[in-house]
């Protein structure tokens, strides 16, 4: 396991979950799509949701979730965004030892506005792809005005950490002949049949069969 | 639809979609049991992923997730807690108006490290109740150094506020002709079947099966 990038990048508890290695980081990054994203503006911090795409080691997210942050963002936006992956509920017999199976990343940097069209245009491509493969082609695409309206961040991804738990619980030996059932309840994001809005007659196409997040790359 | 409770609470981006209701917050703080967390150690701003419960208006977390904030809690710590419900993907006939249907709350406050050991257990109860009914009278309960090995922090349910959003994509009226499917794929967090561990020979009790946080109270 790679060292951390920095100090305070560094997991702190539970560090035997702690994972430091870009690939690894990168499949996580790949099947979510949602990120919190945390800034300070006037003392006071705000955590917003917001959905993100990423390119090589660069995740773009859109800017107009934080509008409060993007009036100060001439010179960047110092940032923590995190992306977790809910897998499962951890049932020990013990209440201490229950537990959740997740992964998450956390990315600290600093966030820039994309002021380059070419850029913006490219990376509003890798958004739509990252949520919705295939979609991008098959939509209206974003005309001269729309873009002007829409704001992009910039982030590299080079401090980060992940933590990643799986598997059974683990007990006290004296707690296994405790008389309670034990176990994981997987938890999955599924996606339930489109629903066509009322103006669309057309037939539902490939690309949007069967959507799932799982197991890509 | 009630006024925020303070300008720095009001909603920015689209304030059409803002809800100040503490009823329908806590539907959807009842549904959901996973947050994150921000705050800032040393003018570097976290945001860390962990489960909570509600009880009446205040939430409950576990300090055990954010170390890093506990190592200056004796004042209490600044936090922003954001909590997301994802509920589909929304796709409109031009990528631009593209969007997510969700449900997030976000609450500011002042996170209290719980010292009394009678709040301390009621609030680990609430939080495992919160996250899987019936659990907790049916594990081995926490034991003296158990609980002084865990932390609880204490929100009170104060400053808040709710996006949400929800419904078909909405085109511009010149963009339904165009030719793409347009609607919502639905997104559902579902429970797989529950794995015993290794060493359980017990039947699944009733209350763990078909897990389900959805529309509750």
């Amino acid at each position: 396991m790679p060292e951390p990038p920095t100090a305070r990048m560094r997991v702190v508890r539970e560090a035997q979950r702690a994972v430091y290695d870009r690939d690894a980081v990168n499949r996580i990054l790949d099947e979510a799509f949602l990120c919190h994203v945390g800034f300070v503006v006037d003392g006071q911090t705000y955590v917003i949701p917001t959905s993100y795409g990423r390119d090589g080691n660069v995740l773009y997210f859109h800017g107009s979730a934080a509008s409060r942050m993007l009036r100060r963002l001439d010179q960047g936006v110092p940032v923590c965004v995190t992306i977790t992956l809910l897998d499962g509920l951890v049932l020990a017999r013990s209440v201490f030892n229950h537990s959740m199976n997740y992964r998450s990343v956390v990315i600290l940097g600093t966030a820039e506005l994309v002021r380059d069209p070419v850029e913006k245009l490219a990376a509003l491509r890798t958004l739509s792809e990252h949520i919705l493969p295939n979609r991008w082609r098959d939509a209206r695409q974003p005309n001269e005005t729309e873009l002007k309206a829409t704001s992009v961040l910039r982030l590299a991804i080079n401090e980060f950490s992940a933590k990643v738990r799986l598997g059974p619980p683990v007990d006290d030996e004296e707690d296994y002949s405790f008389p309670t059932w034990a176990g994981v309840i997987p938890l999955v994001m599924t996606a339930a049949p489109a629903v066509p809005d009322e103006r669309c007659q057309l037939e539902l196409p490939g690309y949007l069969k069967n959507y799932s997040r799982g197991k890509r790359g």
